[in-house]
């Protein structure tokens, strides 16, 4: 298989040379973001939000609804402005909104938009003027959460957790919060899709939250050196093997200022994750694993005394299980829910009575179910997003639970996000983009055919020479399985050159780099490179994302292997390409994709000329618990594993140039595995090439990342060119 | 005025052809301390002592008297093997000895050794074949300071000091010692010559000590990853113009078990330097300096009371004085002693008697007095080294106290190292090389002509096509003052051709790179370079050391500036050279040779193509308070000074390739600078290189010297050739 897209300017029968000088070459400037001309070549944004089945756009100083409750054009019609508001916000104290783009209407039958200024949260009824209700933000506070159902806040301030009720009294819910004794924030770093660390109930009278005791956790020693004298920053850290942090999970009740505590047990190895309310508010559900990650069990608990129900289902599998979404109550059966699961090999939709009886599979296919959006409440139907059609193409579907029958929703091409679906479930606004197609926001009945497009973003690039870009699959290692791939060809392409070749890679679970999104998801610094006359191919192998369980999890407990052996069967393809010149052959990753990057220049000294590797991991003892053990278990029980993923014994086989580049301050994939790299390659006698960015962490942001790509590319030129 | 070096080999008249065939090539690991074949390529060394006037020579397993006391040759006489003290050892808890060549003979009168196990210290009759006394060592203890005179060893553990006296007996002299409270170790940096903390007095009886009270400066957060998880190692770092330690002075008394503290004061922000003992051991002398360092004063104290004399002599100069040399008192005359002064802008001898009275300058004249060797009794003559004869010539003199008498010692030619006198001070081994001899050992007496040549050690690079090194001055950027300047040229030379050439530069206070040793100093990696081609210019600029005061000084308050000024005077001077290729320069220094090298592909981006700054100075505010300060002052009084010297707003000017390299665990000149420097470059869009070897400190030692110089070498390939 094998797709072409090339840019509209390309198919003009224009003689190439001709072309080159009417097009404008890309700086890294226009390119990446913190860029100085990013933005100005960045389409407007459109920002939408719903009241009720009303489509609301936002603006900076002004909100039109766009659509009536039927879906119907209504647009443009003002429903007020900034300006109105704030003349209303005379009271100093009260602050000024500045920016309606985050408005939100949560009252289907209210015109009140709740909106915030630094000092007060408000709700604004437009349709009366008026400023109907305020309460007042807490300086200095963080992870805030607000409850529609209650206009209650719920915020950390010095590490401790409190809630603002409606009546704007504050309640202070811990007192002993410390950055060891962490309340109300995410947990368990993040992974089996944990993201906050407070959760309302539906009512929203009761909180549940997190407690996550680190006083056990090493700390990882990093250094801030934006002060006068260097200053330690350190990092609960709890690495692969070692003791782990232990979290509990509260529910506080402002109505009687009292928490209680759920009644798990000895929270010591232990997960708890994909926190989720009965809807009527009185049970509180959790997915526990055990640290071994071999076991999910969801268990019940009673929100008002903390008793532990029981548990309704337990999902093992012998290499790792992966819960990464809450279970979901029907909005018209208050007594069924939905459970996303990979049992079957791919992640589907299960339907469960409330006591744990399993009620059937809704979604079946060698395909994943990526997202639940949300319910279309009349026709009793899930809305949900796959890529049934193509593994790299991603549409929005909606299976009806009684007859599973699953429908397209928009476009069938392209990579489609998510999308927002209104109150009752029945529009969507759908954003995707496809190859050819930068950015389409389209306005969508999820019972019926499209109803209009609100943007069709032209390419931004239309005055610049841009690639060609080729997609399309070539076999894994194991001789059977479809990879797709990315090929990029060097601007003003001559099918008789020889180019030299960069393979940028991540490799690692959680991620793909090939889609039928914009340009098949190529990266603008690769637009960029092929601008200067690189090749660049992006292949994703074993063990990358949304292929199904069989796929990612067969790189257990020996992490780099296969995908290396899939990264080589790339090697191999290129080498049948004409115009790749395998003699000048470069690799370039970050992350997981560093590890990589490394791992090949180290295992394939004679293959890979030059490398970039940024924030590798080198030896994944230095990496965390929870997705470190996932994959690779304890370094007690995989030895094996580990002595043979490191890349510390492999140091000593460097032969071309390897440039290894990390943030500082990163707290993800902490310096000590570039370090110990060059540790031992100064021990070995060999010679990477190192760079840092002070105050940056494991991905650079802002202005940095043009210095980081004019960085890599200056690495390339030099030494692969 | 030139001078040229020719190895031996150089001056045959072969054809170049042959000779390069003939001849081997130097690799990293021939040249550098570290390198597997360095020790191979060394002559090997002659260990000697004195026993009382009769020298000894130390091997690893015996010891043999080599003259006696009138200097007559006596060689080969064995005094007595290892193995047969070991013989005696039969005790497991005494340990053996393992190397005699750090046996001493204190005791002219006597036949005993003194000898080290790891576990006791001992004496060693070799006459009577006797172990005649035995003290244990106490494990875990170091910064042992033996006395010879009561047989007390003072030592510090776990932070505390301890003495043991003679009999056995170990007394705790202090209790609270921690890495905020030190005791018995060197203070203020190793500024000011102080390189210990614990000063016996000559009788053994009593033992002045430094205490040191940093629990008020600040933590420079540094970061050792040699563990599981990476440690925090923190270092009391007082930055300039920062909150600095105090330090006091005690007086322990091993037989009353009391320690008396000196009543100097408010230590706050003052230095307490060069300890010195009167004769009787009755009185400590001290010479203090303010914060500012612009004045020293000579101060008595007395020993057993802890009372301030007063104050003997006051020097004070509006840049900076620096007292390197305690006092010492005539060994024929208790009632005088004699000081080191650069009062008159060069380093001169002067005679004191004990109550401060000045009794005259013994040496004067536009040289340096570099150290005192010490006396010769008889002749009541003081043994000292100095370059009177040449700016870069050191040799050793005797100058005659009663006549001052100047009286060259040994050979004229070269530079001799301070060698080592005597009891009497009636002989001295005067260790020296000059241009076209690697090392010279000769046995000399003080009063007479050379006695005889111990070792007159062979090129090491007889089989190797050595360089051809120029040594010459040119002008300062004052037009007036000579700089010396060593020049290397290329191996096989060829005038016709253009060679890439790369400038070293170190170019602060106390060091010098050009004098008239072996090949003038030529550090071994410029051997290398001038094998690969390369062509290598060292300038000794205005600010370096032992040219006098005003050489020195004039670079006060502005760091950099003339000593830049002075090397594009060596820029110019290469220019005129026709065999230089001025289109590629480069530049490497470390340390304030980091610093300059940094400063210079910063300031004169159009001049120099590459640089390679190891342990840069980036900005003077993150270095320590002693040394700035007396260059710099503080940064409250001086912020023009240390805004024009800082790197940082220089970063921007970066054009060439410029690679810094830093030890990662580097005390001396904290990551703060290369990670400032970094981030300055990042934000104003220009690109070093940066390297760093985790576990090293300022300096590189042992393997990894070689990497260093590989990782240096190949960067000016890649860059420069």
């Amino acid at each position: 298989m094998k797709r072409i897209i090339l840019a509209a300017a390309a198919l003009l029968l224009l003689p190439a040379m001709i072309m080159a000088q009417t097009k404008k070459s890309f700086t890294l400037d226009d390119l990446m973001w913190g860029g100085s001309n990013y933005w100005n070549l960045q389409p407007k944004s459109l920002f939408t939000a719903w009241w009720g089945d009303r489509l609301v756009e936002l603006g900076p100083d002004e909100v039109r609804r766009s659509t009536d409750e039927k879906g119907r054009s209504v647009y443009p019609e003002v429903m007020f402005t900034a300006e109105s508001v704030n003349r209303l916000l005379t009271d100093s104290t009260q602050g000024q909104v500045r920016n309606l783009a985050y408005a939100r209407f949560p009252y289907a039958d209210r015109s009140e938009a709740f909106l915030q200024t630094g000092r007060i949260n408000l709700l604004y009824d437009w349709q009366k003027g008026q400023v109907v209700w305020t309460q007042p933000r807490t300086a200095g506070s963080s992870h805030e959460d607000f409850c529609f159902a209650s206009k209650s806040v719920a915020f950390v301030k010095d590490w401790n957790l409190y809630v603002t009720t409606a009546d704007g009294r504050t309640h202070q819910v811990s007192t002993d919060g410390s950055r060891e004794l962490v309340y109300g924030q995410s947990v368990h770093r993040d992974e089996f899709g944990i993201s906050k660390g407070t959760f309302w109930s539906p009512d929203g009278s009761l909180l549940a939250f997190y407690r996550m005791d680190q006083s056990m956790v090493t700390d990882y020693p990093m250094v801030d050196i934006a002060h006068r004298v260097a200053q330690l920053a350190p990092e609960k850290y709890p690495m692969a093997g070692m003791t782990s942090h232990k979290v509990t999970v509260g529910v506080f009740n402002p109505a009687t200022d009292r928490t209680v505590y759920l009644q798990a047990g000895d929270p010591t190895d232990r997960y708890f994750t994909n926190i989720a309310w009965s809807p009527d508010s009185k049970t509180v559900y959790v997915i526990e694993l055990p640290r071994t990650q071999d076991k999910a069990e969801l268990v019940a608990y009673d929100a008002a005394t903390g008793e532990r129900r029981g548990v309704l289902y337990t999902e093992t599998n012998e290499r790792y299980v992966e819960p990464m979404h809450p279970i979901v109550f029907l909005p018209w059966d208050s007594s069924k829910f939905v459970y996303l699961s990979r049992r079957d090999g791919y992640n589907h939709i299960y339907l469960f009575s409330k006591d744990g009886k399993e009620l059937g599979q809704l979604t079946s296919g060698a395909f994943e179910v990526t997202d639940i959006l949300g319910f279309n409440v009349k026709s009793k139907s899930i809305i949900y997003r796959s890529n049934e059609a193509s593994p790299i193409r991603y549409n929005n579907y909606r299976v009806d639970v009684k007859t599973r029958k699953r429908t397209l929703l928009g476009a069938a091409e392209g990579v489609h996000s998510g999308g927002s679906l209104s109150a009752s479930g029945a529009y969507l606004v759908d954003r995707w983009s496809a190859p050819d197609k930068y950015r389409r926001i389209d306005l969508l009945s999820t019972t019926k055919s499209t109803l209009r497009t609100l943007q069709d973003a032209p390419s931004p690039w239309t005055d610049y020479a841009v690639p060609e870009v080729d997609c399309g699959t070539i076999k894994a290692a194991d001789g059977t399985t479809d990879l797709y791939y990315r090929l990029v060809k060097p601007a003003g392409f001559d099918p008789a050159r020889k180019y030299p070749t960069v393979v940028y890679v991540y490799g690692g679970p959680h991620a793909h780099n090939v889609d039928e999104s914009w340009f098949y998801a190529m990266r603008p610094w690769e637009a960029y490179m092929a601008q200067k006359g690189y090749v660049i191919f992006v292949l994703d192998n074993r063990g990358s994302e949304n292929r199904g369980f069989a796929f990612e999890s067969c790189t257990h407990r020996h992490l780099g292997d296969i995908e290396m052996q899939d990264q080589m069967k790339g090697v191999e393809f290129l080498r049948t390409l004409p115009y790749v010149d395998a003699d000048r052959l470069g690799v370039h990753g970050w992350s997981f994709g560093g590890f990589m990057t490394t791992n090949l220049m180290c295992s394939y000294p004679d293959v890979f000329k030059v490398g970039v590797a940024g924030g590798p991991v080198i030896d994944w003892k230095f990496y965390e618990v929870m997705y470190g053990e996932r994959y690779m278990d304890t370094p007690q029980e995989n030895p094996d594993g580990y002595r043979s993923s490191s890349l510390l014994p492999k140091a000593k086989n460097l032969k071309g140039r390897l440039q290894i580049i990390v943030g500082y301050n990163d707290p993800t994939c902490v310096l000590q595995h570039s370090l110990s790299f060059l540790r031992a390659c100064e021990d070995a006698g060999t010679q990477p090439d190192y760079f840092v960015y002070p105050g940056q962490g494991h991905n650079m942001m802002g202005r940095d990342m043009v210095h980081l790509h004019e960085r890599i590319t200056r690495y390339f030129d030099d030494y692969l060119k």
